[in-house]
């Protein structure tokens, strides 16, 4: 089982086991650090084969939410849950509905919203039950498409980057080459186009490309070239784990600074671009305009707010250039070093002000 | 790992596993059914070898306190958590007040107190952290020594056995032979004593056989003998699994009545006194006396009303004896099905409640 020495590990605080029979749920909930405040992250719906998978799914993306809220500067915690079936064949309201007690159970300690597997329809089941929700539609008070947001983000950390890399401030002129024209991908175009950088991009999807070619005629190449085209900036937004060591030798980027989770296939990898002198922008410090997006939706959503909040992305790669600088460290220690930073110093402040108030407490009420 | 199998194969709604690296804590808190109410049980602290085996406790022990509590006819659910540790070398204020937090965090789903390995200096430093604990010292608004209650129920409970069994309305003249002068035992031997009963004591500590024979000059026999006394009833008041295949046939008791948990070695031995036709008051209805202390606890501690509630098991003793000659089962099956039909009417009340209810919210706040 090893339950214990999987959280001392990943330092988690708690994980919940949630069950109900009658509606066939089985849920595991990751709660791993609270300092900074509620925990958030999404649900995950998942066939998973065992529970052991379905638990390190769980330990492992709860602690990315503390590092990702953290780096934004949020007062969130890091959370997620996962629950184990078919999206495809075991969804019913009851299911979510169920599952949305157990999350109003814990009271805002745990504020949850879509991920893989789970869709703003079941969101609104679970908002039956539970106002610890974020993510729905905009007719019931949320913020809609955060994809734009992000976008924005990724925007602003890469003027942090040309700002470090080549002292410039403005990415006029600069050549991008962006991998993913989805959603995030094709408003970053459109941002990129009107910063009068040039942009080279890529899809999968045909359909997607031609897309973006026709409103933004911008050059295109196809899925596999994009790692060895000549341009200063490179963007995934798409897949995970493309910095990997089929990629590396191909780059004559001097930038990556892009939107996809999980860019570096494995953490040697962000060490091996700082050798080479390639600048990273660590993804979970660039790609937080969603999670911003999110965190002014639990405040009330206004529009202004997400876009004013999302450009402080620059100030945070900023910070974390900085320590890279000065330790002579690959960007992403040093983004996980300001994380532990942060949350180390509130989490002092935190012991003092508790010691405190309990005791004030205990002698007023006796 | 096959947690989930664990869960549904007991019934359980929550299981959570908690953790404050900094303190040595790893507690899991369990909790079986809040169908009746807020799930309600104490906290052990004891040296486990796996975790496998602190799990096991704490899903068989709050499952126990869930039909503990439906059968006194407590508006409570069970629960139970279990810190794994060795009570005489890891306690710390820090790690009490660290789980405390935990206590706190569920905001009152789970109310705990002492037991096994925690005593009420613990359960103080919890309080410096959470309401939601009890069994406090009476300074603090606690209940004190819940053993004179405790023993007040036993003998509730044994009225409504010689009604069933002896259609007697009165203890007077019946030979009650009491296994264990401990707290609850010696304080049953005085009650027993003031109904005019005859009382056989034993005990393995020959100080508190001397101090209630002093007291109250019963007749006492060594340990072994207390099973084959001629005495109407026997109540066992100190180890557990004293109704083996051993004992039974050296009964000539017609009654069992007593305070010690799982008197049954195994669920067949209740099965094998039914055949016998000797009447069983299941344990956990006939011991429920100390619940019910801190169930008045929990609202502000009234001794009347404690000992007022607690004469309530004479009748939920009745209930359950009307089910066992209405079906012709055991005892101990038919107190588990009354608990099984409270619960699920109740649960059946409350989904018909909330499904209204959460409908109204949601269309009187959009």
């Amino acid at each position: 089982m090893a339950i214990f020495t999987q959280l001392e590990e990943f330092g988690h605080e708690e994980v919940l086991f949630c069950q109900n029979k009658d509606v066939g749920l089985r849920a595991i909930i990751a709660i791993h650090d609270t300092t900074l405040g509620p925990a958030l992250g999404g649900t995950r719906m998942w066939p998973y084969e065992t529970e052991e998978e379905a638990l390190a799914d769980a330990l492992r993306l709860s602690r990315a939410m503390t590092y990702k809220a953290a780096a934004a500067g949020l007062n969130m915690g890091g959370g997620k849950a996962v629950i184990i079936g078919d999206p495809k064949k075991d969804k019913s309201e009851a299911l979510f509905r169920a599952f949305g007690r157990f999350i109003e159970s814990l009271k805002g300690r745990f504020i949850t919203g879509e991920d893989v597997g789970v869709d703003v329809n079941d969101v609104e089941y679970m908002y039956m039950e539970t106002r610890y929700v974020c993510g729905l539609s905009p007719a019931h008070g949320g913020g809609g498409d955060p994809a734009p947001v992000t976008a924005l983000g990724v925007v602003q950390g890469m003027k942090a980057c040309v700002q470090e890399q080549f002292n410039a401030t403005s990415l006029e002129g600069f050549t991008v080459a962006v991998q993913g024209l989805g959603s995030v991908g094709s408003h970053l175009v459109e941002l990129l186009v009107n910063e009068r950088a040039q942009v080279i991009g890529t899809d999968i999807d045909e359909e997607k490309v031609r897309r973006v070619v026709d409103r933004f005629g911008i050059r295109t190449v196809p899925p596999d070239e994009i790692y060895r085209v000549d341009a200063d900036i490179f963007a995934p937004c798409a897949l995970g784990a493309v910095i990997n060591d089929e990629t590396i030798p191909q780059f004559k980027f001097k930038i990556i600074a892009g939107s996809a989770n999980n860019q570096l296939a494995e953490d040697r990898h962000g060490e091996e671009l700082h050798r080479r002198g390639i600048l990273y922008a660590p993804d979970y410090v660039i790609n937080a305009g969603g999670l911003i997006n999110i965190y002014v939706e639990l405040e009330g959503y206004d529009r202004e707010r997400a876009l004013r909040m999302t450009r402080s992305i620059y100030y945070n790669l900023r910070k974390v250039f900085e320590i890279a600088r000065q330790e002579n460290i690959p960007t992403a220690q040093a983004a996980d070093k300001l994380v532990e930073q942060r949350i180390a110093m509130v989490r002092k402040l935190k012991d003092m002000y508790t010691g405190q108030g309990v005791h004030r407490m205990r002698w007023e009420t006796r």
